[in-house]
């Protein structure tokens, strides 16, 4: 009679949500010191929306869409990526208009492929990233480098290099194309099903082939870097200056296109080696884009964005130790009879009021399982309320760390406990100025 | 050439997400002070999840899911609701075994309902919830509508009223059932269609039919309250003392069932009237369930629970004037010549370890131009980087609202920025103890 979850989706729970949270929170603050702000389009939009932007050639649009027709008759996708239908919302609410260019917008949220699930790939899973969208200068595309790079060394994943290439404007993208379909004209016949269709609709993507053989016939294909214009290769000279001028490590890829048709000049990808040496490959990618928010009917503005998989660094933060801890309520109260859950109740709405993380066993029972749900639970302190502490308004304070309990009048437990836990709040995530005083004012403008 | 957003759903940006942000950091700040952690199920679920649980008999099921064969023939469902996928994540993984009981979970995200489209609602929607499941004491339904309440005065809405009733247990409820079977057989055939399904399947249902001439007939039916067993009478009895005691302030409601088939004993929901006396209706509700946990597969626990529309909180809050505002980079750096942009790079770095949201025109152009643009970006400060100042290594600080500036020394810039922004580090939700001082130890803490 059970339920499974569906194949390639994924439950998010205990640790692993906790981390995140906090990948959510890091990434969040730094975007906001970067002056970007969050922008969320609809998980669905009309397919239209993927099959104009992310293009026909893609592996994407082609095989991994989660494409239905609604109850209206309307064909609609589960966006397979974010970039789609933030131009898609620029254009639409026109605030390439209204704001101040460039927009900055980050982003976080699911999104959904149909690809065959492998050991940490979902056909759900979560993408944060950010695009500047409507800036010209080159230092835009090094600014959102940056921003990638800082969030990297902020969750302790410093060992990163940036694979950097550039795919040109138009002009040079086409003589480039041209160049690939000559060299590719006489060897395409063997090389797979996937190729043969992107040398009819993007040669370029051949060069991103997965497949062996194929791999050693594109070794030899022309190299992007002779077909570039002039201004091309100005602009990509001038975006690895900035990059070296910031100290930020990366290597030239001839062979780096990116999945998705819409890229044109810079594109990257962010590459992780551990402390230990083991490669994680690209852990994030991204580029410029000069055509995507005039497809959608917007203005000729051009723009630069990137995106990190959730799910592959979360499993890289604990492969490499860097993940952090759920947070478990710090005070357990154990009422020792059904009579007192009333006490209870009323003293752990004070406690929270306080700032206090507070569990409350309502199921009673003997003392000795109680305290050992409260253990288990990874509480720092038991509340214990039963006959003797009613009558003289006390109650017993048991430490679970040290297994000492002292019994404190309730008029002097605020006091007690604010001694007792400040330096556990130190640790955790909490107000960090006041310990959750109910005399602080910050810690009222956080909570009123 | 124009694609719009799928007819039903909203594309969030701006003031309007700021306040889905602080929304959602208010309720799981609150949830985590009454020990309750994230759980985050997936968004597509096979269809047999909600069938099961939501009901056949629910409007939601019969009507509104978006449910689609994908790829391998699956028939998968976009989550209508969070319950049904939470209990299923809880049995699948067994956590009923491993976690303290009752596992108290809060989730945040979108569900997916065909709706017609109205104003204020949507086909995309977003839902905060908290279960709270494995419990046997009657507190946790008063401890769960504590905490709803809690958010909402929290978010500045206080004048709540809890309409509260009961459904009993089985056997009230199939009595019940019974006498509304006997009530409505000779009326039904006048009733709406829905009624005559809802006759069918579930009579309850019949109960909450919004049809003007339906609603005279429902008036005169029996009521759920003669038809208790005396252990749900004193259930309810006491659950209602509990709220009195933390001066929660219920009305109860007869035909108050909820549209969903999986409840039992309490449901309630939490309405809200503004200060200027305006009645918004139900903005939440939830309620306790017995059989859901052993639907899915686990063993014979009940839980309890609520849901808010996050959408409607958040036009309630722009309604009352209660509403946040988002937030804007204090610091706009003006470099006035590209060959100063790699100045301005570095110096927006260091600005941004050291906690100052920072913007920068790499557009560059004529100063009184840049200087609107930092004003329309509502920045309080300008810092200018030109041929003079590159020269004496200095930097021109131009208060954006009192319109005065200063020349000053790279050197001093970090202690003069702190005296004139400390104040609005004080508004906003940046550490605040600190100002973004490197020196401070909480500050490495959260940042490192």
């Amino acid at each position: 009679m059970e339920i499974k979850n569906v194949k390639g989706t994924k439950d998010l729970f205990g640790n692993e949500i906790a981390n995140f949270q906090y990948l959510n929170s890091i990434m969040s603050q730094i975007c906001e010191l970067f002056s970007y702000k969050e922008m969320r389009p609809p998980v669905l939009e009309h397919t239209e929306t993927f099959v104009r932007s992310v293009g026909e050639g893609s592996d994407v649009v082609r095989k991994e869409m989660y494409t239905f027709l609604d109850k209206g008759n309307r064909s609609l996708t589960m966006r397979p990526e974010f970039t789609a239908g933030i131009v898609r919302m620029i254009v639409q609410n026109k605030l390439y208009a209204t704001e101040v260019l460039p927009i900055k917008a980050y982003y976080c949220g699911p999104v959904f492929r149909y690809e065959r699930p492998q050991l940490g790939r979902y056909r759900q899973f979560n993408q944060f990233g950010i695009e500047c969208i409507g800036g010209n200068s080159l230092y835009y595309d090094a600014e959102v480098i940056l921003l990638g790079y800082c969030i990297l060394s902020s969750i302790g994943l410093d060992n990163v290099t940036i694979k950097i290439n550039t795919l040109g404007d138009d002009e040079s993208r086409e003589n480039y194309k041209s160049a690939l379909k000559d060299y590719f004209k006489d060897k395409i016949d063997l090389m797979c099903d996937d190729c043969k269709n992107r040398y009819e609709i993007n040669p370029l993507r051949i060069l991103d082939c997965k497949v062996n053989e194929d791999q050693k016939v594109v070794k030899d294909a022309p190299k992007m870097r002779d077909y570039l214009s002039q201004a091309s290769k100005n602009r990509f000279e001038q975006v690895l200056k900035v990059l070296d001028g910031l100290q930020i490590k990366y290597e030239i890829d001839d062979n780096l296109v990116r999945g998705l048709d819409y890229y044109s000049e810079t594109v990257f990808e962010f590459h992780l080696t551990s402390k230990a040496g083991n490669d994680y490959g690209a852990i994030g990618a991204g580029g410029h884009y000069d055509k995507l928010i005039s497809q959608f009917g917007g203005p000729n503005l051009s723009g630069v964005g990137f995106s990190f998989g959730l799910e592959r660094l979360v499993s890289i933060l604990f492969d490499n130790n860097e993940e952090v801890r759920e947070n478990d309520a710090e005070i357990f109260v154990l009422p020792m009879e059904e009579k007192y859950n009333s006490n209870a109740i009323q003293l752990s709405l004070s406690l929270r009021i306080n700032g206090y993380s507070t569990n409350v066993n309502y199921e009673n029972g003997k003392l000795s399982s109680s305290i050992k749900k409260a253990v288990r639970a990874n509480a720092k302190l038991a509340l214990i309320i039963g006959e003797n502490e009613i009558e003289s308004n006390t109650i017993i304070v048991k430490n679970l760390v040290d297994e000492k309990q002292e019994e404190v009048k309730l008029d002097d437990l605020s006091s007690y406990l604010h001694s007792l836990l400040r330096h556990h709040h130190h640790d955790s995530d909490k107000c960090e100025c006041c310990y959750g005083d109910d005399d602080c004012e910050n810690h009222h403008d956080e909570r009123d």
